[in-house]
């Protein structure tokens, strides 16, 4: 295990479209944040940025990692114009009045610093800016948009992610709610992937304890489901082109690895990150963790808890999430998605038990006297036992939903055929109605 | 451990510049090769191309990869040009002659289908054809060449190993013998990178054993010498702009799993591999492999053993390697590169002993009673064995070295500095030395 941040040496992961990683080297002493963001600002000027597209959402504007941005962007001369106004749980709406923004600004680079809402949001301003007379719903996924491929240069963009996290810095994928049929959807391209990620833990120090678990669960849940997901070889049809092959392909032996290794990281560290902010191995593991999410197993897929959490948020009545200073109500996505993690995990086992107790085991479970029909049970058991532990509210009724509400949830999540058909075995909508009551109560 | 190979199934792995790893599905029963490549050529569809140039080696160009490709081209209509000149282990001037036949042709996409010596000899030609004004010199490394960047836009490369492996198609990297100063350099830039790989276990079938065994010691010294690098954070001086950042960073968190993870696939197949050619599941893995070093170490890089291994195949007298059927004296790479590796692990070994205890035990020995200090002795052993049951040639003596050479190996070493300064501790001329007389005789 990475034992990266004791003492001094703090490192910085850059990621670029490539398949290398490389890392940037510190000195030990000098301030972090600020060596980092300035390398940061080096590659924007050898990307010959001009006039730089700075996002963020209201919360961060003020504190430390969007102040030593925008010094460095001063110190180093770089003009730049300031979108504060990204929505957390972005919707069509909250994309378009980004996507105004810059079309407006004629910007030569994007910088988005914030959370999955603000790269997300921040992909969709660089991409329809750069395509200005395309329609919104021109890029949005088939069957809601016209899923068209993205054959207009973008600018560079470079995401600072805060969160650990969604891996949106890894990813050319960028979600948001359609209200006018309240679900959720996306753009999915290479395209927009960002050109430069910069996964510095040092940004992420100024969570507050609900985003850290939260942020945290959509990690545990992308680890869980990308193991879990229908095998690569065992999808069909085979795609009649290399161009229509699903950009979520299925578990297959590289994803694995990394699917494993992220989970092991969220089995020893998320607990400390949640419950001390100042535990840096903590932070630092969980934020990289995060980015393996994408690097590592992106390309297997999500299945279940992703595809029902879009309704699960899409439908929020008047939840309003602790830590979230927001002014409308919010479920978090990674609240959203784990909530119904014990259930679909019973339910999935059925598809290869030894899976399911490999992943209980390395969740802290005791597994040696288990048999394959206990996998089910056995890791339910240990993810309520986790998601208690983190104070994680109980069940679907703790966060205003009812069983009168089933039906719609289930219509909400029909149309995430993209993910849903990524679980190892397929799912009926009285399977959908099932997995919804018994993620009502958790304990 | 993937046991993809069982049966019917049969995978290909698609590597793009991406983060992302896709995986064509392949339905059982089907001819794979054939399924395989013609994925290949609706992605040179895809591409646009209509003016293929094909690039093998005379041995594989009436071989069954290079038929089922250029059936595969035929059948779906794409003009394309052989040139099967490639010279195993390129020179500069075999490079030039590639150039020339690129510069003439006019095409619009490369296809490379070999080993490392096509594949690099193919991305030069793709380079300074897209380049015609550059002199030779301008792209090859600094000190030797100028190193320049590579500004101008270059065709797809569509790579396709045959052997496992340089991991080339993986990598920005072509290596060549520089004969005016006998000494092995290269050209390094990410825009070399091939567009995609096609990794395919089935076109290495063809492989004579010696072959599979000496890319197999590369994937193994890849392994090993990435994963006692020195550590990214303990390379020095630190890089003034992302820009300069070198290629090979050291040791990481990440590249670390992926050399282990290789070494073990190394340790399970390679002696099976090189001993069944029909064992399928062996030589699947080590195909894996051999694109692991490219993907997921390839940033850390390699010292001593590569390093020294260019002098010990540049100054090659009058040896012939079994199973390569060249008109010229010959030192295979793999070959070149695993004949100093006890000596190397020896030396290194006071840095990082844990490290050489653990690859040890990877690779057979037993460590439980071992201390600190045997871990070079160890390691060293363990590869000795592992070489001997391997019919690995007795030393430097055995390829036609003798003492009176070491002056010149160690000349030859000295400018490897790109590589040799990644070792885990600084060596002298003297050090080179003693590594050069260690490795006269192994057994």
């Amino acid at each position: 295990n990475p034992n990266l941040l004791l003492n001094n040496n703090i490192f910085a992961l850059f990621l670029r479209p490539t398949l290398m990683l490389t890392f940037a080297l510190l000195a030990p002493g000098l301030s972090p944040s600020g060596k980092t963001t300035d390398y940061a600002f080096e590659d924007l000027q050898n990307m010959g940025a001009k006039n730089v597209c700075l996002m963020t959402d209201k919360n961060l504007s003020h504190l430390p990692p969007v102040q030593t941005v925008m010094d460095s962007l001063v110190k180093n001369g770089i003009n730049f114009k300031v979108y504060d106004h990204v929505r957390v749980e972005p919707t069509d709406t909250s994309f378009m009045e980004a996507i105004e923004f810059a079309k407006k600004g004629a910007f030569d680079a994007f910088l988005a610093v914030g959370g999955g809402s603000t790269i997300d949001t921040c992909k969709a301003a660089n991409l329809y800016s750069s395509s200005p007379d395309s329609d919104f719903l021109d890029y949005v996924n088939a069957p809601i948009g016209k899923g068209k491929p993205v054959t207009v240069p973008l600018k560079p963009l470079i995401a600072v992610p805060t969160t650990s996290g969604t891996g949106s810095e890894t990813t050319g994928v960028a979600i948001f709610d359609y209200e006018h049929l309240k679900v959720k959807t996306g753009i999915a391209s290479r395209a927009i992937k960002p050109t430069l990620g910069l996964v510095d833990p040092l940004h992420t120090l100024h969570m507050p304890g609900r985003v850290v678990a939260n942020s945290g669960f959509d990690v545990l849940c992308h680890a869980l489901e990308s193991y879990t997901a229908l095998p690569y070889h065992m999808r069909s049809p085979c795609p009649s082109s290399p161009i229509t092959r699903p950009a979520y392909q299925g578990s297959n032996p590289i994803s694995d690895i990394w699917a494993v290794h992220a989970l092991r990281i969220v089995a020893k560290y998320l607990k400390r990150a949640v419950r001390n902010p100042d535990d840096l191995e903590a932070r630092s593991n969980m934020h990289l963790a995060s980015a393996f999410a994408g690097i590592g197993f992106g390309n297997a897929g999500v299945h279940l808890c992703h595809g029902m959490s879009y309704p699960i948020s899409g439908l929020v009545k008047t939840y309003k999430a602790k830590d979230y200073d927001v002014d409308h109500p919010l479920v978090p996505h990674g609240l959203s998605v784990v909530l119904t993690s014990p259930a679909v995990f019973t339910f999935t086992s059925q598809m290869f038990p030894e899976r399911h107790l490999e992943v209980a085991e390395i969740l802290g479970a005791d597994t040696r006297t288990a048999r394959r029909p206990d996998a089910g049970p056995v890791l339910a058991d240990t993810l309520r036992k986790f998601l208690f532990d983190l104070d994680v509210d109980d069940g679907l009724a703790a966060i205003g939903y009812s069983k009168a509400d089933i039906p719609e949830l289930v219509k909400g999540t029909l149309p995430q055929e993209r993910v849903t058909k990524l679980a190892p075995r397929p799912q009926s909508e009285e399977d959908l109605s099932a997995l919804f009551e018994a993620s009502m109560k958790l304990y």
